[in-house]
């Protein structure tokens, strides 16, 4: 099942609504433009992890659109009352959403959604996944230069990720790392790239550069302080693909898959290692827990 | 008033709705993920303008987004029951979405809406508007190479040409032309870069090429038809901004404001036309009755 509950000045918790009945205006700039931003989060035996990691970002995200949303605690009271109208789940996906509203409103439309994930994460996580690199079509600098194209915003105007994710389901691949136009390592239209590389007895976990346009991974951010704290070197890119190639392990990080081991990428095989998967596995849920 | 029309098997003219009550399931792709299409035409006196071209450029939008969407024929009869629906007016505003639907169903949600035009795009026809040239982030060359991009297609996704015009009003501006990162001239965020220039005699109309991933607009290609028949040269870019500077008219040309004349780009006054802008709108209107 799926719990709604609005965001609604009326109701201090939250307004519950029947989530199998229509609760949007068709006029709603966040369906007719894609105009509004979200966040998704996982609940473990009823407690959100990272919660202030997504409220955080979320308000960056607002700020970035121009987008006046209600303060944290309000969300954060929806957030409990749809875990509570929830029946009693390990796991449960919960989703921040919020959009600009009807045009001329001024007024967001913000809500919380609770429900089971699927289980195709769950399995990938086991399983691996097998990716292709897809050009993003921006250089990697272009994000600095121009703060209209949003990038860094967890925008709802997500079309151009779920198209890439569905042609690589098309061409036998589970997934995506976008690569910028410039050649450089990116994202996944839903994650965050991490590698592993293990020299001369020195472990050392490396993301993607922040400032090449993509969006800061929670998940990634809990993995680094307790990875940090247990004895792991912190890089942050540039990486380019030959790096992914090179290394000792890659994953595509996050909230809700946890760490995905990256098993091919263009066909090629690369390395898997289930014992730093474990590891860091553990060490990420860790790091979720505030 | 708005009225909205679903498009739904179990009524061959399609579902009325009242447009002020919820009609939309709040975990529909169309908001969740800004994963469906759309388009927006001008009804005058009651009779779509361009109906075909908008039909045809929404079947290519929902092709390149594997989205299965009702045929033409149930999308017509759909648009005329909305217009019946509305109180008679001179200009209406036909917009016609499709969704992905809700995750997993499979089946897409679409609809049409009728509406009185805003009053800003006839008073920016009258005045002409001030517009900011400004980077979309692609080389001009990446729509045929990165299919997934889907530029090209009318995505729900616009945040991001939400965001440019949200940025163009804050430093002054009405609207926007954006650029490739490699220096050519693309469109509006919601419209179709025109240019006329008159050397020795020869009348020229010219809009960007159409292979630098810019959508294909339904009003230049109706007006260029009858433009020909009128004696005008026809050419497509591609075109850099020295174009716009030296042009002697600059038009942002859109199915529902029109011809909208540019009288100037970065603060920078071009000339402007009314006898071009009055003679261009004629042959669009001329061109857009089918």
């Amino acid at each position: 099942m799926t719990v709604l509950v609005f965001l609604d000045p009326a109701y201090a918790n939250g307004r519950v609504v029947d989530a199998s009945k229509p609760a949007l205006l068709a006029t709603d700039q966040g369906v007719t433009r894609g105009d509004g931003i979200f966040e998704s989060m996982l609940a473990v035996d009823g407690t959100p992890r990272k919660l202030t990691a997504h409220l955080d970002r979320l308000a960056v995200s607002a700020e970035m659109m121009d987008l006046a949303i209600p303060p944290a605690p309000v969300w954060e009271r929806a957030i409990a009352t749809a875990i509570a109208e929830h029946p009693p789940a390990g796991e449960l996906v919960v989703k921040l959403l919020a959009t600009r509203g009807v045009e001329g409103s001024g007024s967001p439309t913000a809500w919380v959604q609770a429900s089971l994930p699927g289980p195709v994460g769950r399995e990938q996580r086991e399983s691996g996944i097998d990716v292709l690199l897809l050009d993003r079509g921006y250089d990697s600098s272009v994000a600095e230069r121009a703060p209209w194209l949003l990038l860094g915003a967890k925008t709802l105007s997500y079309a151009v990720n779920m198209a890439a994710l569905r042609y690589a389901r098309k061409h036998g691949a589970d997934d995506v790392i976008f690569t910028s136009s410039n050649g450089r390592v990116l994202e996944g239209p839903t994650s965050t790239v991490l590698i592993a590389t293990v020299r001369d007895g020195v472990r050392t976990l490396t993301t993607p550069l922040l400032e090449s346009g993509i969006l800061p991974g929670t998940s990634q951010g809990a993995l680094f302080k307790t990875a940090a704290e247990a004895g792991w070197q912190l890089g942050y890119g540039p990486l380019v693909p030959q790096d992914l190639f090179e290394a000792d392990a890659v994953w595509l990080v996050s909230s809700i898959r946890l760490m995905a081991p990256v098993r091919s990428i263009d066909g090629r095989q690369i390395p898997v290692s289930h014992e730093l998967t474990e590891e860091l596995t553990a060490l990420l849920v860790k790091g979720s827990r505030e």
